[in-house]
């Protein structure tokens, strides 16, 4: 991992404190993205972090701990940031663009925190879990309320809001799992191509590329 | 795990040979899934398979040498899916309505493997992965091939093929991460919603829904 990109992935930890608590949940996410969960222990996490295996256990009592408030925060980031574009002005072909874009280029910037809330799931215990899993409801919920929205406006053209609505949400989360930082396009590229992508699967009646496209 | 999942996932081994090293590759399969590939031990491979860790040596050298023989066969396996379709008689909405629907259906069928394929890439030693990443490309190209046949037709209208190919192949990989056996769809309609939501990317001219609902 570059410099760059670690630097990119420290940044959404901000509401850790104290720093030592978040200096462990930088070096758990990178830990787990590499070796996989089950593979990390919490000593390999204190020595990424440079502290000692007593010094974690101040902060988090198990692995477990780490993980789910990992989970939970980028959980609650993506959360946000949907809810922030779909709480906005404009039409909800407008408001699907921003979303589309906002949460794409989330994923793309935060690819390894993404990867390990992704697919680190089954791993949670079960109450852990299932706060998880009531988080990405919501998550549904605010695509599924934009997809309602653009076709009751009559702006959408969509069989099957229930199926579109997880296809939307599948697309932009697998981008953590493609995404290169040093491929052809930044972030906010894949962003906004996504985001047209996202209105012609809503059958949107206007011209896709012109409202993905306008700045947001 | 059920069994009937089990069952499904030990299909598509069908060309490995003798019997014991087709179960050892089953077994991997499931362990590598169920807790990653760093935390699986060649020992619990070979004790999930009900064989002695020196029966799985006469098979494979190394825990690495299965996950390059499920990778290759995985992936050979989604080209040859992509591949048929590809190459079947039809229109070029047609072909990709068949490719997208038959990859597809076998990610969702298919997903334990799939996944473990999918997430798994980075472990595999260097000329492993140089010739998975090679058979990527490939895979990539069949998709691309079909949306430039398309437009060359004057069937799609795609402002950037590149990134829609791209979009288009992750949108139907990541079925193998959400795709729930005990879910409401069947692999074959989630299979026949993609189609038409593709077709809809792809900004075909036709009716998608048509297309894509047509037996196979």
């Amino acid at each position: 991992m570059t410099a760059e990109e670690t630097g990119r992935d420290a940044q959404p930890w901000g509401e850790v404190t104290p720093d030592a608590a978040r200096r462990l949940l930088v070096a758990a996410v990178e830990a787990f993205a590499e070796r996989g969960y089950h593979a990390t222990t919490t000593r390999d996490i204190a020595s990424r972090a440079g502290m000692s295996p007593a010094a974690l256990y101040i902060h988090y009592k198990t692995k477990e701990e780490l993980l789910h408030r990992i989970s939970r925060i980028g959980h609650d980031k993506a959360l946000d940031i949907l809810r922030t574009a779909a709480d906005g002005t404009g039409t909800p072909a407008e408001r699907l663009a921003v979303a589309v874009r906002s949460f794409v280029g989330w994923h793309a910037a935060q690819h390894t925190t993404a990867r390990v809330v992704q697919y680190e799931l089954d791993a949670l215990g079960e109450s852990a879990r299932a706060e998880i899993v009531a988080l990405r409801r919501r998550t549904d919920g605010v695509i599924r309320e934009l997809v309602d929205d653009g076709v009751r406006a009559g702006e959408f053209d969509v069989a099957d809001p229930a199926g579109t609505t997880v296809a939307v949400l599948s697309l932009c989360i697998d981008v953590a799992r493609w995404f290169n930082v040093g491929g052809r396009r930044t972030p906010d590229e894949v962003g906004a191509l996504y985001a047209e992508l996202v209105l012609r699967m809503v059958g949107f009646r206007g011209d896709p590329a012109e409202v993905a496209g306008a700045q947001k």
